[in-house]
């Protein structure tokens, strides 16, 4: 049987070198822009639209959309809310459509669209992941989103776990040494994945904000089963067949 | 004491990100550029000149200088040898100058001129690097020349290994996501650092073209204490004072 492969990019800065329209693209950027999409899907938003600009977020909020908008962990002025997993309860969203512009995640998710297909990732949905990519039979590349475009290492250690996962499960193969060392550093974490985290840049930035509270939220595990996909410009529920 | 900051880039292509002309930089190529350059200075070079281009070694040629050239791994038919370290014997390179080109590692050292100093690093003079730059009050910036501006895992591995031994001297200190990373694949290889980057791309495609042989040399550790520095546009021995 011919085995898929699995790559892992770990700048959106060097996406080009392995950009594929036959790839599906795993974003993740778990600080937090994919966990809280996830969580949005998950609490039963409709639609969610990424767009990259503070003033494209601005228009939608002059057409009256909800806006959820922060740079540098700081929620924008005229957004309703920021980029915190726990902002994106039921209440607020269910049904809805969102607009999202954050600091790395969206840049990502609209970087990947010219590819097969785009699925927002994270620890929160892992098992439902791996399961779905195991059972299509494309090349999947992981694109860390990252910070500003430099090596988060939150992001690498869950391409690391995911491309771990779909290398035991016998139908993916890899050449690619950042597969290799995101797999590593995943073996590595596990035991202990906020402990290992804890030096991570992106941990000190959140604490140093107050929002420390949402870190050890997004590495957990199978809160949901919700993948998000993007269709044309908007992020809408995997439909499993 | 005011500590300085050791960081470390994995790949040319975000090298802007990290780019500060109060950086000393470290340019690590292990397979092969900057190991065959150390090896170049240890066997008695006097000056080597990196070149980016093809046409550009082709001109130095023909006003009569030694080219070492190479792309993807192969001597240029017009090079008098090329990127491998056993070809820069005393015999062929002592007190002469060489022009060098090769697919990522040449290219990494141009790209670095203006920060405020550039040196060449690798296993071959890992001890003496550390020395010398324990000994200066300037932060370090580690550049790997990657493959084709992809993360390569021995440059990485390499980049880990300085890492570690600058933060256990004290005078450094890192918040760098991809210099903590590194360090935990050296803290993973250094027990078995051939068996480890065996699954290394760059590995395999030296066994396809033959050059194995070059590959347990490169990463053997303080052979000399010779480390070459950039001045101007040439290479030459760093003389300590």
């Amino acid at each position: 049987m011919k085995k898929n492969s699995v790559e892992v990019c770990f700048s959106p800065l060097v996406y080009p070198l392995y950009e594929n329209p036959e790839n599906i693209v795993v974003v993740v950027d778990i600080l937090r822009a994919t966990s809280s999409i996830i969580t949005a899907f998950h609490n039963g938003v409709e639609r969610l639209i990424p767009v990259r600009t503070i003033d494209e977020a601005r228009a939608y909020k002059d057409r009256g959309y909800l806006i959820a908008a922060e740079r540098d962990g700081k929620v924008l002025d005229f957004a309703d809310f920021g980029n915190s997993p726990d902002n994106f309860t039921p209440e607020r969203i269910k049904g809805r459509t969102i607009v999202y512009s954050t600091t790395n995640g969206t840049q990502a998710i609209q970087m990947a669209g010219h590819s097969r297909q785009v699925l927002v990732g994270g620890f929160l949905n892992i098992s439902a992941l791996t399961a779905y990519l195991q059972e299509q039979h494309h090349n999947v590349l992981i694109l860390c989103a990252a910070w500003k475009n430099k090596f988060s290492l939150e992001d690498s250690v869950f391409a690391g776990a995911l491309t771990d996962r779909l290398l035991a499960g016998g139908r993916f193969t890899t050449i690619c040494d950042s597969a290799h060392a995101a797999r590593d550093l995943w073996l590595l974490a596990q035991g202990d994945l906020i402990g290992y985290i804890d030096k991570a840049a992106n941990r000190s930035r959140l604490k140093k904000l107050g929002l420390d509270h949402a870190v050890e939220y997004c590495h957990t595990q199978d809160v949901t089963d919700v993948i998000p996909v993007l269709e044309g410009d908007v992020l809408v529920r995997l439909k499993k067949l």
